[in-house]
Parts: structure tokens; C-alpha cells; sequence
């Protein structure tokens, strides 16, 4: 999908790639066993192939040279378990281990209690809000996850200016085959970092994914991404893009997420930070157990006979069957943990500046 | 929005409008308490302009007329109640009194609990699902509510056949001004009867509605109303609507709603259930407290200042001021209260014979 893409970016393999985040992490002062859960959220998500949240974020997470003010010495931690409920405070850490003890947490609760609701703040960007969502279901159990976002990038429905962020929501449910059905999806038509792609490739955008402050499409990908990163007013537009197609609907669910992930945790409206504060975003990790709620040990079998139900469906194009959620991301990580793992040249050059830095050794060279 | 609204179709007021749904009702065997309950949801449905499933889906429900089977002497019941979990078995009777004890059990159970999740099967079609989650935002706590769907007509994501519903769902919270913040949304672009609408208007639709077996867009309304009605192959689009504006995820969402909604509570999936057969609808409720989860009582003024800020996002039409879920409602809400509920012509029609058929009177002559 970039430049690279002719030839393609260099390959690594997937533990040599893990050595490389662990080793960063920890020389950035993450105790171990915390680097440890978070590599392997860091890993899982550039298998699965979202570039954007792996090993890519690491030069935003960096002390003292991204935009972000993580406290890489912060431990999280859980502050109030009452009733199927815990509120755990992420210390103004990285969001990954605090996103792992929240959901660890929740899955517990739900296991004793059938359901599990924990409330993160104080935290920082956790990566693929799927991963977490998958835990549950890798527990036999379902999961919804949903985060604040660090940037401001999404125009309210009929807005001029952005107020919103890519608002990501996961739901994860388990299946008969052992993976499970995973949607892991922001709320807007797409991410500010697909459109940065059609940028360095000088492609269109597609109209309908950027909007400028009058409300009309800008398709210039050069244009859209001066929208995004410069211009004040101008943005992405919520799922559904226009009004014609529904996108009060995406802006709706993006606001949900925002009181589920924000309100509901106690975290910050990306709006009303302080220049320079800390992020303190917000997770909210919902945990149920299918078989007590539904009673008995049907839940499996209907979900795999939905997915089996879709799979069947007569495709419009007979090279493109009908997928469900997750299924892309499994191909992917089936085919780069056998052919390893692309990073850009780009992103190379930046990690072994950061490791420099960091003192930490380079293990992409 | 139909050939009326040129002079506009005749008002009725409110108060009228309940009482011609609750003697329908009784007519058709309704218990009292439920008729009244289920008047209730109706004309909260009515008021609000969801004209789609308020009085208007009478003619659906009638017995041996309509295109359901439902048992109006069925009695909804919970049938299980474990922990912070419930089971509502709705008897095959309409949905609407089967949600409402659903989501009076799941209230009931977070104000004890934090947490409440009430499973209800065995149901009909309820109406708006907005109604129900409504319900829990005005007890002040959070309150969502997914159904499966009565009829298919939903294209999965590169699918050349329908197997989806439009598989709604609803997200409330209170706010500090008496209204919640009310996300009522099917998870396709439009609903069957939006293109119904332009269809009576000869108006063409636009692209991405709607799609024929081949991954097309249909424009023509006729066109699309037969693809949605007679042909086997098309159908309308999952909320993002194209590929290239990501209606995987509302494909995606559409799949969530029908595990949690149907899998969840042991209720059928649309596409294999037997021709004639009940239509076992299921219903999910899941009720959260804010102040429990959140600890103190912030979240009813963190969802102010979300809604606040962006009442106060500048427009991109000065016109068209920036709303949240729940306002346009609110504002047809006002207006009906005060001018009476347009029923059009060819409705009252129906509802008169529907009166005569029920020996019910009709009140709206």
C-alpha cells in the first residue's frame, strides 16, 4: 500500500521484531513484566497487519520525542473492585499493560460473576483495541472494548472542524474453530493514517473520507492531509460519510464511545485537554459469559452457524468471497508468521535513531 | 417526505392515537397491562416520528392478516435470574411487553448490582429499540438494547444476497437536562422504508442504498423496491454503504447485533427459519450505573460537557446547526405534542378495515 509496496518493504521475523519492542520498552524504564504483556499486544497487532498500532507508534510513544507524555515508570493498577465492577488507574502509563490488567480483571469477575465491567483512566494509547477484546474471547467468553482517542481528527455530523477522535470500538465473540469473530473498528469512514497512504502514493481520495469546512468532499490526498494536519477547520467524516448515507449514525457511535470510554471512566474529552497534559485516556472493557446468560451451552454453535450462514452467501464478485470480521486479519497474521513481518525503510531509519537514543541495541539492521 | 406532505396528512391528537392503538390491542386479546405498556412504547415512537414502527406496523401485527404470528395471549415472563443476569421468554407475544418487563428486570438489577443483562427470546417484533434503552436513561442509569430483526434484507459486505436484518441498536445516557442522549440506529445505510419513501415520490435513490446481485448500485427506485421486495439477489447496504467507505464495519456491526441480540439469547437467525414458523425475535438489555462504575457522580456532567461542546462546534451550513443523538426526535417530539401525529391517508384506511376485522371502534375518522 506505500511507496515500498513495488518491490515490497523488508520482512523480519516475528520474534526478531518482539525482541526489538521489548528491548526499547524496557530501556525506556518499562518494568519487564509489564514490556512483556505490552510487546506481546505490540506483536499481535503488526501480525494481524494494522501497521498503524504496532511497532510504527513507537516513535510516538518515545519520552522526550513524541507528542505523547507517557510515565514509563507508571505501574497501573486496581483501584476499586465492588460487585461485578473494577476501576483500575492506568498511572499515566502506556495504555497496553494497563489494558491488559483491566481486561484480565474483567474476564475474571465475568468468570465468577457472569459479567465483568472495568473502567480504565489515567491512561495512554494502548494500541489495536482488538487485541483486548480478543482475550475474552480466547477466555470463551465475549468482549467489548472501547477507547478515548489521543488526536482530534473527526468532524461531528454537519460540523466545520473536528471534535471528535477515531473513537475505535472491538467486539469479540468466541467460534467452534478457535479464532474468534473480531471486529476491531473506528468509528470514521477510515483512519488519518490511510489517508497519509494515499498521499505518499499521489492517489486520490476517494471523496466522501475528508471533508473541508464548507462540508464538500476534498479528494486531493496532498489537500486532505493539510485538512487533517494543519488546517483547524476540515476533517474526517464519521461512518456513513455524508448525510445521504447515514453518517449521523457513525457520529452517533462515535459518541457513544466517548461516554462509554471517557465519561464512564472519568477520563478527558480530547477537547478540553490542557496543551501538554497528559493524554489520560480512557478504555471501558465489558465482559459476559455467554453460557450464563443464555443458559446452557448453545452460544458456540449459533455463532458458528451465523458465520457458516455468511460464508455461504453467493458473493457479487466470485473472486471476493464474503468474509466475517476478523478473517482478513487472521490471513494476514497466518501469512506473516510465515514471511515475516514488512516495515518500511522510513520506519527503520526512525527506530534506529530511537534506539540510539534510547541505548537500547538495534535488532533490524 | 410521501405524496401528502404537500398539504401535509391529517393530525390526530396523541392522546387519540394511544387510544386507537390500546382498543386495537385489547380487540386482538392484549391483556390490559400490557396493551397499556405496549400503547405506551408506540406512542413514545409515534411522538418522536419513527413512522415506520409506531402505529403505523398495526397491520403487520394483526392476526391472521399480517406477515407475523404473533400470540397476543401470551404473557411475558422471566424465567431465570442468576447474579447480575436475567431470562425473559417472551411466549411468542408481541415484543413490546416482553422488552419492557426486560428492561424493568435489567434496571432493576444494576440499581441493586451496577451491572444488569436480561436475555429475552421467543419474542415479536418491539418497535423502536430507542424506547426501551430510553427506559434505563431515565432511571439515570446507561442503558443499551440490541434486537435481531423480523424480515432479511441487508447485503453482507461483498455479498450478492441478503442474510442480514437491519439489525438495530440503541445506546442512552442521562444528561443533565431531563433528555438522554438517545442513539437509536438500524446498522444499515437506510431502512426498507426510506426507499419506500422515494419509491411513492418517484424520486431516484442514491447510490449506495441499495445494490443489485452484482454489487451495483440501483438508483431507480422502482428498481430497488423490487430488488428489496421480489428478487432474490440485492439488497440494501450495511451502514459505510461501499467497500471503499468501509461497509465491512457496519456489516461488522450488523453480525454484533445479531450474536448478541440472537446467539446470546437462544433466538433464531433470520435466514434459517422455517417459512411460517414464529419468528423468535431476541432482545438484549444491558444496563450500566454510571456511579457505581465511575465511582462519585461526574458522569452526568462529563456527558454535558460533550454534549455542550459540540452544540458549540461551528457549522459547516449556518443553517445547520450541529445536533446530538436524540435531538431531531426531541424537536418532532415538541411538535407533535403540540399539532397531533400525521397518519396518512392510505394508513387510516387500513387501520379502519383493521378496526372493523378486531370489532374495535375507530377512533379516527
Amino acid at each position: 500500500m506505500d511507496r515500498q509496496s513495488e518491490k515490497g518493504p523488508r520482512r523480519f521475523p516475528a520474534d526478531r521484531v518482539a525482541e526489538q519492542t521489548e528491548v526499547v520498552l524496557k530501556a525506556w524504564g518499562l518494568a519487564p513484566d509489564l514490556a512483556a504483556v505490552t510487546t506481546a499486544a505490540m506483536i499481535d497487532t503488526d501480525l494481524a497487519g494494522i501497521d498503524s498500532h504496532g511497532i510504527s507508534m513507537l516513535p510516538t510513544y518515545e519520552p522526550g520525542h513524541g507528542p505523547t507524555t507517557i510515565d514509563f515508570s507508571a505501574r497501573p493498577a486496581v483501584t476499586a473492585r465492588t460487585g461485578v465492577t473494577a476501576r483500575v488507574d492506568g498511572g499515566g502509563g502506556l495504555g497496553h499493560p494497563c489494558a491488559v490488567l483491566a481486561m484480565r480483571t474483567a474476564i475474571e469477575i465475568a468468570r465468577e460473576s457472569a459479567v465483568g465491567v472495568v473502567a480504565a483512566h489515567n491512561s495512554n494509547h494502548f494500541g489495536a483495541v482488538g487485541h483486548y477484546a480478543a482475550m475474552a474471547a480466547e477466555a470463551g467468553l465475549i468482549g467489548i472494548v472501547t477507547t478515548t482517542a489521543r488526536s482530534i481528527s473527526v468532524l461531528p455530523a454537519r460540523g466545520a472542524v473536528p471534535r471528535l477522535g477515531t473513537n475505535p470500538l472491538a467486539f469479540a465473540a468466541p467460534t467452534g474453530n478457535g479464532r474468534p469473530f473480531l471486529l476491531d473498528m473506528s468509528t470514521s469512514t477510515v483512519a488519518v493514517n490511510k489517508v497519509k497512504v494515499y498521499d505518499l502514493n499521489d492517489r486520490p481520495v476517494p471523496p466522501g473520507w475528508v471533508l473541508d469546512g464548507s462540508g464538500e468532499p476534498v479528494t486531493d490526498a496532498g489537500e486532505a492531509m493539510a485538512y487533517l494536519r494543519q488546517r483547524p477547520e476540515g476533517g474526517i467524516t464519521a461512518l456513513g460519510g455524508t448525510a445521504e448515507m447515514s453518517a449521523h449514525k457513525g457520529y452517533g457511535l462515535a459518541v457513544m464511545v466517548q461516554i462509554l470510554a471517557g465519561a464512564l471512566t472519568g477520563a478527558t474529552f480530547p477537547p478540553l485537554r490542557e496543551p501538554g497534559a497528559p493524554d489520560d485516556i480512557g478504555h471501558l472493557f465489558l465482559v459476559i459469559d455467554p453460557a450464563a446468560v443464555r443458559g446452557g451451552d448453545g452460544f458456540t454453535a449459533d455463532v458458528d452457524v451465523i458465520v457458516d450462514t455468511l460464508h455461504a452467501t453467493p458473493p457479487a464478485d466470485p473472486e471476493l468471497p464474503v468474509l466475517v470480521a476478523g478473517e482478513p486479519e487472521d490471513r494476514t497474521r497466518e501469512e506473516r508468521g510465515r514471511l515475516g513481518i514488512p516495515i518500511p525503510e522510513r520506519l527503520l531509519d526512525q527506530l534506529r535513531d530511537l534506539c540510539e537514543r534510547a541505548g537500547a541495541p538495534f535488532l533490524l539492521g
